[in-house]
């Protein structure tokens, strides 16, 4: 029998315990013995549930029950889970999460510790929800250098453009509409401004990396909120689509170019075919060329599912490291700077501006001309050259008259 | 230092020792020590290899050497590869493979070999060239029930079949153009008539559904030959692609039904964005839903690197049998009759045939006559009310007068 612990019994831990009760024979087989639920502590209580006699509100309860062998945590946020990670671990106990914020700002003390007390820090759920993503990144792929992962990371986000899309509704009633649907939270920053992207693809690289912690603060995020219609009808005209990718891309094997901003993505790009809440995740290994893993990257049962994924290979390594690489800090910087990043966009001007002073901003920089999908604005592609840096952009679009916007171009 | 064995130095066994010299500092970072390649075993001669002192043609040498824990088996085929790998994990040494035709006839007998000697049978590469697929289907989707299986597996078949969309070429010079790109084998039987589809859905059968083996040979297998360019432009004026898919579904978790044949698939169902050579497997599990795995199924290095992720699991798995489920022969029937299997298709008739005549063989079923392609043709879907079974279906043609063909409908 392997006992586990609950840790914050919202949306993922009450389906952790759901999941763990509709596929007990499935877990049992695969495990050899049975897998209970034996304390769950939250400070709230559920008189009404059916494990009201397994959650407490004392934590000493919770981590002097030297039976439990996992901690599954699902408090999120970088306060109190952080907390209970360190005494968990400590413990030598293993800890699954699905808590990205946590694994992309404490990762690499968390791992540490974990090692050295002979078990591991498990987070298969904490990016792409259910979608195997961890695991085959870190161990199908152990055997590749990872040249690039392009991933659509957030539902929420991608939803709302999904929507944009279908329904020609602007960014407000698309927001409206994922909140209705429990698609997007009350305060939905975290989403739409790119940050839960920035997470998870800070996550991924540093696997990528073999463990080089890259700090997620400092990728350059963008995130959706100033996408508008107009943009969604230059998507079309083009046959893309505007997708929020989270890019990691380090084909040489020196610093990685890393971003998350809003893309034009052609529409014969195998990401696309992630629309609505679903992702998709590209990654390219030096010797596998392309693999995507794509699937619903949210909701209750999936993100459980991936917890009670690891919480099985964290019984089966019981007393081991679950060879997870240890991440660490970086002595030199590994990120390319991102002022020299090269960038392709659409630059979208007011109808007034004449071209040659578009040209004029843009010297020895391939600039386009586009047909418009509005009447009063005219619009550009810059960059496709290869020749145009993210600083030179910047500062270039400052300078034209009647500038509205661009967007990038994958 | 972990010591390995190849047996077989053809395009795969090639590729293990070049994706093993190309990423050696990665894969030392994972392992925690070097891997080498300590003997190959093979009847052909490689005198301008640079691995020409490594190879030998005496198996008692490659297996008496008792330094290499791990071994490489791609020679392929049921003979010679079969006694060798009993050979190497009755001394207790873990085999690792791409050999899909071992796995699907003889995986019971090897795995259970492998798990009395404490060592593991690995296959990571059999199925899905190097995408992830076999490992995250059996450990990270652990905590699901898996209800269906849907898979483009054959690169060959697919690449025929997308040339004959794209280029409006038929099937024999879609063939020839495959082989000379070197897509399909001088042979190409195993791969047009449908048996490696078969072989690695049965092997992805066996493992959802947890062990219970499935025979290959008990799968209903159609393969691609009879596709013509009619069959194509049908598929056009239907928004649909036709793809070989290998299905496996059983969402009450009782009898399996199984088919590998081909589809006309809808464009807007994810799995259509494998095209060419390349692969995509669509999983459903009971709490994960929907997730795809795409990449290249084939190809040496892509392969090559599967096993070699192979190889690194059994090495940190030393001694262990790496948590793969024993597979086992089922005292009772596991698959779904065929015959009383549901079935949509569309059928094809001479124009000369009544609709009156069609309707007739297919008493009260759905019969929706289509526009026609062709001149000389009508058409009819059938089955559209999930009323139709497989044997009343192959009963009906038989009766239509100017039956010309029918293609199923996923």
């Amino acid at each position: 029998m392997i006992y586990i612990g609950i840790l914050g019994f919202g949306v993922v831990g009450s389906g952790v315990t759901e999941v763990i009760s509709m596929n007990s024979e499935k877990i049992t087989t695969h495990l050899g013995q049975t897998l209970k639920v034996k304390r769950i502590l939250d400070v709230r209580e559920f008189p009404e549930s059916e494990f009201a006699d397994l959650l407490t509100s004392d934590a000493d309860v919770f981590f002097n029950d030297s039976e439990i062998s996992i901690v599954v945590e699902t408090v999120g946020g970088v306060g109190i889970a952080y907390e209970f990670t360190k005494r968990a671990l400590s413990q030598g106990k293993t800890v699954v999460t699905s808590n990205k914020e946590l694994v992309a700002t404490h990762g690499v003390e968390l791992m540490s510790i974990a090692s050295q007390n002979n078990c591991a820090y498990l987070f298969e759920a904490a990016v792409g929800g259910g979608i195997p993503i961890i695991r085959p990144l870190h161990r199908c792929l152990a055997a590749n250098r990872i040249m690039k992962i392009t991933g659509i990371v957030n539902g929420t986000t991608n939803y709302i453009l999904t929507q944009m899309t279908l329904s020609k509704t602007d960014f407000k009633s698309a927001l409206l509409r994922a909140q209705e649907k429990g698609y997007a939270e009350k305060n939905p920053s975290a989403d739409i401004d790119g940050t839960d992207a920035q997470r998870k693809i800070s996550i991924l690289a540093s696997i990528a990396m073999n463990g080089a912690y890259v700090d997620p603060n400092k990728i350059y995020t963008e995130g959706i909120t100033t996408i508008d219609s107009t943009d969604i009808a230059y998507a079309k005209a083009m046959h893309a689509k505007i997708k929020l990718l989270a890019i990691f891309s380090n084909p040489d094997d020196t610093l990685a170019e890393m971003i998350v901003a809003p893309h034009l993505v052609d529409e014969e790009i195998p990401l696309c075919v992630a629309s609505g809440v679903f992702n998709a995740i590209m990654v390219k290994g030096n010797a596998l060329g392309d693999a995507m893993f794509y699937g619903k990257g949210a909701g209750r049962l999936a993100t459980a599912s991936a917890v009670v994924g690891d919480v099985l290979d964290g019984a089966l390594h019981k007393g081991k490291n679950a060879h997870i690489t240890q991440w660490y800090y970086p002595e030199k910087e590994i990120l390319f700077p991102f002022d020299d990043m090269k960038v392709k966009a659409l630059i979208r001007v007011l109808k007034t501006t004449d071209e040659s002073k578009v040209r004029e901003v843009f010297p020895q920089i391939d600039v386009e001309p586009m047909d418009s999908v509005v009447d009063n604005e005219t619009s550009f592609i810059v960059g496709r050259d290869g020749n145009l840096t993210e600083k030179d952009l910047a500062e270039a679009i400052n300078k034209i008259p009647g500038y509205i916007s661009r967007i990038r171009i994958y």
